[in-house]
């Protein structure tokens, strides 16, 4: 009989504890798709002390990442610890050491990827981390080899579970950010700090691998135009859905003339369209291949079991052999991969802006009139009367018909500039496909 | 530098076309993507003299199957022709003299699977048909690889895109299934017998596959219950419009108990559920693991390039040996994989009912009365006056609450039977989400 696999896990949070539950609740079926026993031989964890709902087999656990890295009888090491440091030692402590790695963190691929990946490759070892973009959605799968074929043309996705989580009560119960923020952090969809998840950054990071992945060529996270969802408010919510639309955080990546245009931002999706129907917890990726057409996947992007599912399908893949074949042909995230020229995003597509003007004759035609100046019609207007406020003015709700979003922001920032004006104007772009 | 790899292309219809082409156009990119060049050797087809849109690259084309099983400067065989005969001996052939087989063919592997992957086995090479099921959606993958570590739990699929279109076209135009079917074939979206199709049977044999994959067991396709598209007319898709629903080909595979209920049927989606939303050409396949919960997966389900798409990843999978480790590792199809108990089809669920009465005082009472016997209760009933027709009488459409199929099955028999029926009345299960 094959000897079993011996797999350490680093890191018992949320997820690592999901993984050693699979491996050992589904042991049995695992081993039908390895073809060998995968076990458990260890896990590494910050405190050895605190209590834990999942334990380790045989109880084999420690706080020395050395105790992974230098047993030789471990060949697969699952890196399920956040942030960057100490991940990012504890990942070329593990990779000099001879060790495939499995992980699901975003951040630290985001931000050391090509030195890692770079690193693994010089020491023969693989690097896998199907869970960390989308959680359950086998989106780097299917980047990488389903879609080998195709040239990607474009890549649209709601990627960050907890803000969808966010707008998606918000829209359905009525509800304010703030509260719904602490209703999320009580469920455990938050963090107690969510800001990486509500600014944008969680879904940018992930955006920067998949494009990577897609495009071949390595964009710093951090060079992409980036905007969160704190600034939203319910009312906007409502006036996109009286205008047929829903308000989404989306990433979006797409090549054309050979230039590549990324950014993360709130954006209008029209009700009934798979980015609008994409609710709570759930992530998608819609993806447009030349070959394949449009592709559109749906599924849950985070919590423990779903991520649990895509770290031990990649612990299934490095054990068989494919993760190191597909690290080996690819060559992806190379220390040569060449850097991304970023396009200024000048997206041309209609916009929805919420401007908060003074209450007096003549406004409205005053700030229609300032759109006219930059070429920018408007397809429809919302202006409530009862929505009138002495102190915060009336929000007047504009949809323009497609435009460039630069003709849209110099448009806006003369507005914001004009004595009707009573407080700052919100801009979106709006997906209408 | 490595050599290249050649490819032999068999069947240069709609499908080989595309992957020539593919193979051609995009030579540079998948050499990237395979770490090695992939070229066309040469195509094997039934009439040499044909035009052709695609060129063969070099010209070598001929008729006989050994110009590429024969030729060992050949390691990879794209087998594009349909049908049974002479695909079977073909793919024995070309797996006999050595051959790696990539296929679309879904009816060889639903009706000869256990065989020829067993061969293929017995010579050490890989069969891999990503291009199988649902065209483009890398459907297979996913299942035999990506949800690896999930037992399934659920398979719910439009996998036929004839029929989607030609039901898509009679509820968005209002036309007849004769019509449509006529406009189908003329665009080329549908076959000039196009039985297969809308009998259910490409879907079933699409089912088998996939159940076999998701499961572990082999179930004959003929065994599985199924219904086609014929049998349906554009009033019964008004009515389920009337009550918020569209109808839809869906396949089911499903486990409980160790149990497995299989079925291709038309039913009623719910109007902005994912299956209602998918449109056209277009295929889905929504899956249930029980780690990573519901996934949902959208593209087009046939059509040349995003087929070739499908194939020419295979190849890939092929050239750079991760499909030799998934054929090897996962025992997919073998001879001894055992053969699936289909439970009794006695599926839980609202339905559906159109029943043609004669026009007269007590029918309701009567009709109703009948299904109260067998113990199944109302939702709602639509009966328009002006559809009264002497001679057809007047259909009356009646949703039921959640009922055993078969008692709904029993009590439709037992209407049928009675005096006040004009016609054979119409049963459908509801998918409710």
């Amino acid at each position: 009989m094959t000897e079993p696999v011996r797999v350490g896990v680093v890191g018992m949070g949320t997820v690592g504890s999901g993984v050693v539950r699979l491996l050992v609740e589904s042991a049995d079926h695992i081993e039908r798709h390895a073809g060998r026993r995968i076990v458990v031989e260890r896990a590494v964890v910050k405190d050895v002390a605190k209590a834990r709902s999942v334990p380790v087999p045989g109880g084999k656990i420690s706080s020395d990442i050395r105790d992974i890295s230098r047993d030789p009888s471990i060949s697969v090491a699952a890196l399920l610890v956040g942030g960057l440091e100490p991940a990012r030692s504890m990942m070329i402590e593990l990779l000099e050491n001879g060790k495939d790695v499995v992980t699901a963190n975003k951040a630290l691929l985001a931000e050391h990827g090509p030195e890692l990946f770079e690193l693994a490759r010089k020491h023969g070892r693989s690097i896998a981390f199907e869970a960390a973009v989308a959680g359950g959605i086998p989106i780097v799968a299917a980047i990488g080899e389903c879609l080998a074929a195709n040239r990607i043309e474009s890549i649209r996705g709601i990627l960050n579970g907890t803000s969808n989580f966010i707008l998606t009560r918000m829209e359905e119960d009525g509800a304010n950010y703030a509260d719904v923020l602490k209703l999320a952090q009580q469920k455990g969809f938050a963090e107690a700090d969510p800001s990486m998840d509500v600014d944008g950054t969680d879904a940018t990071q992930k955006l920067a691998i998949l494009a990577h992945l897609a495009f071949g060529v390595w964009v710093p996270w951090a060079e992409i135009p980036r905007t969160g969802i704190e600034g939203l408010d319910l009312d906007l919510l409502n006036y996109a859905g009286e205008l047929g639309y829903r308000i989404r955080l989306v990433a979006v990546a797409s090549r054309s003339d050979g230039k590549l245009a990324m950014r993360v931002a709130p954006a209008l999706v029209k009700i009934g369209t798979p980015l609008a129907e994409t609710r709570g917890a759930y992530n998608a990726v819609s993806i447009v291949g030349d070959a394949v057409g449009r592709m559109f996947f749906h599924g849950l992007g985070a919590g423990q079991m779903p991520t649990a599912s895509a770290v031990v399908a990649d612990i299934i893949d490095t054990v068989v052999g494919r993760a190191a074949i597909t690290f080996r042909t690819t060559g992806l995230l190379a220390a040569d991969s060449p850097a991304a020229k970023l396009a200024d995003v000048d997206s041309h597509e209609r916009h929805f802006l919420r401007i908060n003007v003074s209450d007096r004759p003549g406004v409205l035609a005053k700030i229609t009139g300032l759109l006219g100046d930059h070429g920018i019609s408007i397809a429809s207007v919302i202006q409530h009367a009862e929505t009138a406020s002495a102190d915060a003015g009336v929000p007047l709700v504009i949809m323009t018909h497609a435009c460039a979003s630069s003709a849209v922001q110099k448009a806006v920032a003369a507005i914001d500039k004009s004595d009707v004006i009573r407080g700052k104007s919100v801009c979106l772009g709006v997906l209408d496909e």
